[in-house]
């Protein structure tokens, strides 16, 4: 009851915040996940060259590493030039203005206690966690505070009581489709940490790549991995960063399908008699583990037995998905097989093959999770489901989660958190592991542990994957964290934008790498008309961008205009905002909003066939920019001099530029066009 | 003789290529370092995506490597979504219009061949070499020859023969003031094999932290390092990075001076008795080993024999640098053991060590190298000599290496390659390593080896270090491999530009940086202002920024407006270029150009002053700012209205102007600004 009551009174003070913002010149504040519980008061810290920071109570070098990181972060926002350098010890300034006081060091792992207090006020700052990990939240959360009054830095008076919705908030990487090296992925566990996501699901081995060194069986990468892999000593390096941010790492090796690389090494123990080679192409493919033949399961006890200790968690995540049945149907030794032991069908089979791996997981600590497919009556009611399934695979969205909690499995949501798809971050905020239309007891509440972002890597290189994660993991850390009543998104959108500009200056490259990608297109021209064209363009969404993995093969060229597009579009959400004003209320102001960036298209359009005479990167792009033009160019004459509207070239442009284009993306302000058009 | 013809033939070509672009649309070729020999014909060889490379010869995976990044490149340049994928073997597609023929595997040593032809016809190229090295260095050239016709990508149609003029083209990077990551020396690798520099010196070690694990002496990483510092088996994974590009890496262990780190771990071994510390500044430090302790041998001895075999190259950096003598002279047991062992001064005293030192790198099989300060009359013959001295040091500029070839040491130049001290690209690039004022026998000259740029981190982070070392370096590079008489300033400005795009390409982090940086100082509002403003302000040179070692600690920001700021500000170049155009001749479309240049920066003035009001890391700007603006107003309405000058207002700013900001940057266009002003 208590929470109940913090969470109307921090929705209040949301809305208190925005609307004194414009009142009294208090800026609103940038926090993303929005905390449980906050009071905000008038005063202000103010930051001076000598601020300093003290560890008290249980003090690890986690806290004392977090802390120095934190005064290294404010420095680098401020350039006060603290006097402290690095903190190496317990209560080494007992003086100092910002008091860290830990009960009790956390461990790594689900239903750790991850809640803080964080006091701010004129003269002090004081967090009070029961672990560490609390307190890394606390830190976070402060540096999200900083703000200036023009002259001088300062974190605004609050008082804030926080602690997670979800115990499972997580962010899965493919690191098999495209090599994702460490630096990439050490700066997305930043952001991670940032956004207060605690679970770092690590996709290793798919049909593109076997990517996990396994020394028993060093042919793995020798021969399946075009040597970009990750060795026994990088994946712990990695697990030591992520534990230091109080993550968890739950690896995946994926079987009994997306084989086709570890049966490039092991032919022997496929399903098919044929020879296998690593894939180049997306999609689904028919290698799969026999799983009627005992070598199979001894090569996977012996790898097993290798990744398990390096992963310190209590969690191993199987894979099970997308096993299309082909290889089995096909194979009479198989069929027998089932026939013998009275297994039905192939989901049976599975099942079969799954149950043999759960007392392997178990002699090394481990708990089986997997895809959602894994959930068949007979298995076992230790297995985490991960549901992922929904409209694009034709079963209802969400749909497993229900059945996983109400059948006694613990579940994790990733259906709807596909980042990959590039859908609007709309619906990712929107979509909560706890489904509306479900009824639950508080047991089966309880099994619906979280969600997880899924950022599949077919078409992201490490140049892209941040613009594809960020910022939008942002708002579904915030679903993951906050109360379910944090949904307003106009407030979502604004803090987004300023949280995605913390997390470049933390270190993901969201947004620098984009005018890299711009320069090359423009073969180094100017990229101000490229950038303009980005702003209302998205890729391709859902599977289309790749429709039957014939366009892109995993060394095709990622460098394109979709590339450095994103969802969410920066302009177009902007003029589709502007255009349903306009619609709702027909001011000149309104209009001129319009009008200017419909300018600024017919200019672009200019500049981008100027452009486009030395970097033939742009060609492709000529003709949505032309359509655009043409559109804009009769809006304008109609919305400033009253021209009637040329209907037919409208209907014509519209028409083209609703087609399939070779540039693989959208634009993102069709339907406002449309809607003008009608006019 | 072959040589100079071919190069005097390559200068005309310069000239030649530059002169017909005007005329028939030929495009310049942005090749850097210019090769030796080139011609260039009328034809193009047009890419498509059935463009295919094959390696035939000596083929090792270095290779087939290089050649398979090489189809990723220019497909990425090109976007033609290529049909080869990755390379595995010699032969595999022998009708690729790509042939690479390489009679044998190069070794990665000095005096190795490099050497290749290139030839690119209207239907093949060819790649002959007579090493693998040599064929790397073609596939770096070949990729810069890549243009296009607006619609098409292709090679135009040339014949190289190119090999390098010196055998030591060398980059070092200073992996302990601040502590560089693995994958920003990666990608450093990159753009030191695109640019074709063939050294790598790691400074491992200084008073700042000791960065290299030795397994003997855990504690030096474990209480020197602050947890940042390469494990063994990451430095053989540089190493082996390396190898792949033809880079030799050598390794310095910075001794006796620069001791700060290893004594706070073993005091004993220090010549003072005192405690010691890792240092947190800048500047010349007293620690120095004790060179009458046996045990200093002993642990120096450990030290090598586990650093030594990590690298396979002969040579091994003992540093030996500015040793003070401070702590030598103030203990009286080392005074008396120069005495009784009939050591005169401190440098026959440090000679005495080091001659030590010869022995145990020699069982390791390496040869001593050391910075200037080790070449004494008793020195061994066999040590290379690293000049660095120069006017900044009191010292005749390259004085100690004519000094250091006369006496039969091999010599590597670093005076005037010091590219943390922010000097114009055009220093650097005219600094030769062969003395225009010394006559030498061509043995004496056979000695000078070549060299090398230093980036020292005292002032760079992970975040600046590329724009620090790029682009100035690549056309040090070219000092380095090119003829001697390719030093014409402007075409190497106008290949520079074009270089410092491809080197971004292919990962540099150089101009991406900068908007982050600014970014953050504009408190995430527009960064055009500041943008502009950075390109006409250069942070202060040689030792200025941080003089005395006073402001700046190893934890203070670097994300200031000066990191923002480079070497060269681009348009500083260009207004000081137009200025003295329009002094010479002053024509109104001459004098249209400055007063462009004028009004834009009386608007930035304004529009930084609006920033400022939500962003503190800009006031420290506005002075300087308002200063140029004053001034440039008043020659604004100078030359378009005739207004008489107001001199004392313009002097009054120019003289502010001058002198020391807080914001530790200079104007680059102060002296046209003057010369403007004396009109």
């Amino acid at each position: 009851m208590k929470n109940r009551i913090g969470i109307r009174y921090s929705i209040l003070l949301l809305f208190v915040v925005f609307i004194t913002h414009a009142q009294n010149n208090k800026k609103p504040l940038q926090l993303m996940p929005w905390p449980q519980n906050i009071t905000v008061s008038e005063g202000q810290f103010l930051l001076s060259k000598d601020f300093e920071v003290n560890c008290v109570g249980a003090v690890n070098s986690r806290i004392l590493k977090a802390a120095t990181q934190f005064l290294r972060r404010v420095d680098a926002r401020s350039g006060l030039f603290f006097k402290q350098g690095y903190l190496t010890k317990a209560n080494e300034s007992p003086k100092a203005a910002l008091q860290i006081n830990c009960k009790r060091i956390g461990k790594v792992e689900l239903y750790e206690d991850e809640s803080y207090q964080l006091a701010v006020t004129a003269n002090s700052i004081n967090i009070d966690a029961n672990t560490d990990l609390g307190a890394l939240h606390a830190l976070e959360t402060l540096y999200q505070l900083l703000q200036n009054n023009g002259s001088q830095f300062y974190f605004p008076t609050v008082t804030i009581n926080d602690n997670p919705r979800y115990v499972w908030r997580g962010l899965m990487i493919d690191g098999s489709r495209h090599f994702i090296p460490l630096e990439v992925l050490k700066r997305n566990l930043d952001g991670m940490a940032a956004m207060k996501l605690n679970v770092f699901h690590w996709h290793l081995v798919d049909d593109q790549g076997w990517r996990i060194e396994i020394k028993k069986y060093p042919q793995l990468t020798e021969l399946a991995s075009d040597g970009q892999f990750y060795t026994q000593t990088e994946i712990a390096s990695i697990v030591d960063y992520a534990t230091e941010k109080g993550i968890l790492v739950v690896p995946e090796i994926d079987v009994p399908g997306h084989a086709s690389a570890i049966l490039s090494v092991f032919p022997e123990i496929g399903s098919a008699t044929t020879t296998y080679a690593v894939s180049r192409k997306s999609g689904i493919h028919d290698p799969t583990l026999d799983p009627t033949n005992p070598k199979t399961y001894e090569i996977l006890e012996n790898i097993f037995k290798e990744v398990c200790p390096l992963f310190p968690g209590a969690y191993f995540h199987i894979g099970g998905d997308e096993n299309n049945g082909a290889e089995w149907d096909a194979n009479p030794k198989i069929q027998e097989f089932k026939k013998k032991n009275h297994i039905e069908s192939n989901h049976d089979l599975q099942t079969y093959f799954n149950m043999k791996l759960v007392p392997m997981l178990q002699k090394q600590g481990k708990q089986l999770m997997g895809w959602e497919e894994i959930m068949t009556p007979n298995m076992s009611k230790d297995a985490i489901i991960h549901a992922w399934r929904g409209v694009n695979e034709g079963v209802e969205a969400g749909g497993s989660l229900i059945k996983a909690a109400k059948n006694g499995y613990k579940t994790v949501l990733s259906n709807g958190f596909y980042i990959d798809l590039m859908l609007s971050v709309d619906s990712h905020y929107l979509n909560d592991p706890m489904p509306k239309n479900a009824v639950f007891t508080p047991a089966e509440k309880a099994r619906i542990l979280g969600g997880e972002a899924t950022m599949w890597s077919e078409l992201v290189t490490p140049l892209t994957i941040d613009s594809r994660i960020w910022p939008r993991t942002a708002a579904i850390a915030e679903r993951l964290w906050s109360s379910d009543t944090v949904k307003d998104l106009e407030s979502m959108h604004k803090r987004l934008k300023a949280v995605s500009y913390q997390l470049e200056t933390i270190g993901l490259t969201h947004i620098r790498n984009k005018e890299v990608i711009l320069r090359n297109i423009a073969n180094y021209q100017d990229t101000k008309a490229l950038n303009d064209f980005t702003n209302i363009c998205e890729p391709y969404k859902i599977y289309k961008r790749n429709g039957g993995g014939k366009k892109y093969f995993m060394y095709s060229p990622l460098t394109l205009f979709a590339d450095a597009c994103a969802a969410d579009a920066s302009d177009a959400y902007e003029f589709n905002k502007a255009v349903k004003s306009f619609l709702e209320n027909k001011t000149l102001e309104n209009q001129k909003t319009i009008t200017d960036y419909l300018k600024k298209w017919v200019n672009m359009n200019q500049e981008l066939v100027q452009l486009s005479n030395d970097a033939p990167l742009i060609q492709p792009l000529l003709p949505m920019a032309k359509q655009l033009s043409t559109i804009a160019i009769e809006l304008v004459a109609n919305l400033e001099n009253k021209k009637a509207l040329n209907k037919t070239l409208i209907q014509e442009n519209l028409k083209l530029l609703n087609e399939r284009n070779v540039a693989d993306v959208e634009l993102a302000i069709y339907e406002s066009l449309k809607k003008l058009a009608d006019l």
